[in-house]
């Protein structure tokens, strides 16, 4: 209610509505609206508030198409109770007769805050300039001003939702003039998810566009390098195709000036240098997050993480064949890591890694050409990707076509307002992505695979056998795996494998650089006297980090980093 | 019960017990031992198996007299339910006349388990060889074997309690010649501990001999940088007394030969390198888990971590003018560290860290002679002492005489057979030192330092000011602190402050090298609803480590790693 009233203020004294008030927002959107304010402050900095709503039952719809790909927070999926009873789809885009024919020249001079913000839709003409600050993309929607959103749409499929149309509508100022119209048609909206590759038909999809899948969780412990395809897969943007033969990587910021590598001089130039190193996902076991409160993302359940061999140039190698030298530690504190995946705009995914993981002799970063022994798959990065290992996901930019050694982190959204971790008491009203560091190492982490959550497990056996994962971050190895089938009251110590081969307690990797998870198994005696098993999982990492015991202490407004105690339950 | 049968029988057919069956520990010795059985294994292992007794009421003394300095398990603490009804002392080692008198010279052959273990005490004389397994401390009292306990008792203050002499007694099989006593008379036990350095009469003492003593809680708030005065003091021998004019620091292992560099060689010859680093001790909060079920170590409470600002010369730059060279990371993977603070034995104290710590650039490691300034105190460590930033209070070796490059860890029971840590559910009779890793980089940890746990807060103020420290191990930096006043239902962010001015947030310090603690605040409204506040703060590293709800699900046997969330309630 307390919204609503500022709402309503915001509706009758906003002088940026003067003009606009009988196509301004309806109270009733404002009451479901996900952003309240813009950023203001500084540079290109994107904001992304999100207004928490109070009623619970309104966010039935919410985060229906969570963020399909892009880091940019795309979770329009809230309606409103008026909205709700109405029939609202495209023909109402259209009912809006009697308004003024624009023509594209006149819409393309409204690009900016100041002049508004125009776009077109399917040949209407919409004044967006006071959902900028709402939308949950951030100030990438200015990227559609002057012109037509659908590039954009085909690009972040979430917006084909009849909820999204219904909030456009609101904002409808005229239509486009016929002659537009044909020409914009002309320019026919491919699909850039078109070419994207084939994938195997056991992953679990997340989101179909951009592709994100993770395998089912007992495939993971069946070995323990994952085989490629099994691999979890996360992309942001379409797939691009890279001709390995005209393939060029550019190394910039360094006192050599630009140097430029084909393919072949990655693989010629610099020693062949290879590593099994596990990938984990920030958003990993996201729905147990959900399940305490609704966050935004994809909804990733417990195997967006995998293993595999990967080979390729070493970065600093590479970097020092650029020029590098000691000096430039004194001003050069990041290396960004720019991916041939682009948007519709031309903007390309991009991270940054502190200098030290670079250019370390043990920090094993690669510039990885090859995935378990053969070309990196499309979906993984061909021809070339960053490997960093003990370092979140997202920094492991695949499709890599540019490193820039700087001062600054990368500006890209991934790392300035994307994958970063808030107090559980931070909401969107709140929150300020400046406050908190861009998310590199992982914390400690560990999973159960086998049994699943649910299965039922027949009383007559004599031993019950848990499986799972445990890794950490920053090349801290996994040194002990409890395991407990009361929810926690008793434990017993889990038998690791941290090798394709044994079963055994395996020589350790050199301090700080564990990269590769364990896998582990236990085989406990059935208790007859439980009427259901609740099993428990947690992992010590070698600086003897533990997992949290729950979810809603390390609950955020993203829903990343969520690695509390794993739990099944199975009834028998 | 099942150990009392177990007992009797060993009592009965023990071959070992033939000969001194009239004085063989008593039945309800038996059922109180603390250790269980010998270590067997190869190699100088100590082992420290330990019986959980099933009475919990027979606690009722037991660790009162908790390992005083040595790593070395002494809890003879327990008492048995006849021993109680008895009144044993001194005056009874003196009761069993009619005994068989021995010369020194007969009590010298027997310092084996071969051929019996005797000892002298008092002018007794004791076969102790069935005790020997049964000794907490392990195999290190062979070191008494033949001769007089008294020097070693001196050094070991914790034996000099009732119970320990009534277990001695049962162990009496003559009397030592009148002749050999007056010559062990001649031979004074001096107290070795006589020559400890006075101090500050504000600390909270844990154990006198050796010295081991915290601030009050609320004082390490006060200041940034830590007084040396309240520095807590963690000692576990006697203060050794070392003449810097004299003062020599041998290197050895290298290819160069060993190097000897005097205190004025550590001074002009290599750079003076200056950091603030925090140090803190394994058992720090052991106090929370002796709560959850009895722990052996010394009962510290949150004050077992302090902040200096220390200066000396790098380890790094040391081993390389002591012919470190890069291939020889090839078979050295540590470098060890002896201290010049040592047993009546000779034994010194020791400890190693991973070799890739001592000679990263980035690793910090220094051999200081500056603790905040001014030359190191005698308690800690006059005149160089190892600090290790990052890591564990015990490898940052005090007084330090002795540094080895090698293939091995420390031999040292303190690296092999002490700070470890267990799942909770290892045991002393289940517990393999050899299973897990010698502490080294330590978890996220944090602690409320005001209020104080049970002060009364009066009803009538309109906000609540919280204070405390945080930090964590490998030098990854603190970066939030989360305050809850209702249990942790609800959070709130604290203020952090990582230097000794601002309160504001500072520039971070290089990524893996933030070495010294936040102090953290909050003033948040009184919640006038609640009749307790229960506090709760937890802190989140830049790894995103975070620290575990609860103890019990990290309990471990030597009370270590205590890093739950902490907790205090105050009344109001």
């Amino acid at each position: 209610m307390l919204l609503l009233r500022r709402c309503l203020s915001l509706a009758r004294f906003s002088p940026l509505n003067s003009q606009r008030h009988q196509v301004s927002p309806t109270v009733a959107l404002c009451a479901v609206r996900l952003c309240s304010s813009s950023g203001g402050g500084g540079g290109g900095g994107e904001d992304q508030r999100s207004y928490q709503h109070t009623h619970r039952p309104r966010w039935r719809h919410a985060l229906a198409g969570l963020l399909a790909g892009s880091g940019a927070v795309l979770a329009y999926g809230l309606h409103n109770h008026k909205a709700e009873q109405e029939d609202i789809s495209v023909q109402n885009l259209k009912k809006r007769s009697g308004l003024p024919i624009y023509s594209q020249e006149e819409v393309t001079k409204h690009r900016s805050l100041e002049n508004g913000v125009w776009v077109t839709y399917k040949g209407g003409v919409y004044d967006i300039t006071e959902f900028v600050a709402m939308h949950p993309g951030g100030e990438k929607i200015l990227l559609a001003a002057g012109g037509a959103l659908e590039p954009f749409w085909a690009l972040y499929a979430v917006h084909n939702q009849e909820h999204v149309l219904e909030i456009l509508s609101e904002y409808k100022v005229g239509e486009l003039s016929v002659e537009d119209q044909k020409k914009q048609q002309a320019i026919k909206s491919s699909d850039p998810y078109a070419s994207d590759p084939e994938r195997h038909p056991v992953l679990h999809v997340n989101s179909l566009k951009p592709f994100n899948a993770e395998p089912p969780p007992e495939i993971l412990t069946d070995s323990y390098v994952t085989p490629s395809a099994f691999f979890f897969k996360r992309n942001h943007l379409p797939v691009p195709h890279v001709d390995p033969a005209t393939y060029q990587l550019r190394v910039e910021g360094l006192p050599g000036g630009v140097l430029t590598l084909s393919l072949e001089d990655l693989k010629t130039r610099f020693p062949k240098h290879t590593i099994t190193a596990t990938l984990q996902c920030a958003g990993n076991r996201r729905s147990e997050m959900n399940k305490v409160k609704q966050v935004k993302g994809l909804n990733w359940g417990i195997a967006a993480i995998s293993n595999a061999t990967w080979s390729g140039a070493r970065l600093r190698d590479v970097l020092l064949a650029a020029g590098y030298r000691p000096d430039v530690a004194q001003w050069a504190h990041h290396v960004q890591f720019e991916g041939l995946d682009k948007d519709v705009t031309g903007t390309t995914y991009g991270a940054s890694i502190p200098i030290n993981k670079a250019i370390s002799e043990e920090g094993d970063v690669l510039l990885a050409y090859e995935m378990n022994g053969e070309d990196i798959p499309l979906d993984h990065g061909f021809p070339v990707r960053a490997v960093v290992p003990g370092v979140v996901g997202a920094r492991n930019v695949k499709w890599l076509g540019k490193i820039v050694v700087s001062a600054e982190e990368s500006s890209s959204h991934w790392q300035q307002n994307d994958y970063k971790g808030f107090s559980p008491g931070t909401d969107w009203d709140t929150v300020d992505f400046k406050s908190a560091p861009a998310i590199q190492e992982l914390p400690i982490q560990s999973a159960i695979t086998t049994p699943a959550d649910g299965a039922t497990i027949d009383r007559s056996v004599e031993t019950v056998t848990v499986k799972g994962y445990a890794w950490s971050g920053g090349g801290r190895e996994v040194v002990r795996v409890d395991v407990s089938l009361d929810g926690g009251k008793t434990w017993q110590v889990a038998q690791l494998r941290g090798s394709e081969e044994g079963q055994g307690p395996e020589s350790s990797p050199p301090p700080g650089r564990a990269w590769a998870w364990k896998l582990w198994e236990i085989t406990a005696p059935f208790p007859h006297e439980a009427e259901e098993l609740e099993i428990v999982c947690k992992a010590v990492d070698s600086s003897y980090n533990a997992q949290p015991d729950t979810v809603s202490p390390i609950w955020n407004l993203r829903g990343v980093l969520s690695n509390a105690w794993h739990r099944v339950k199975t009834p028998c």
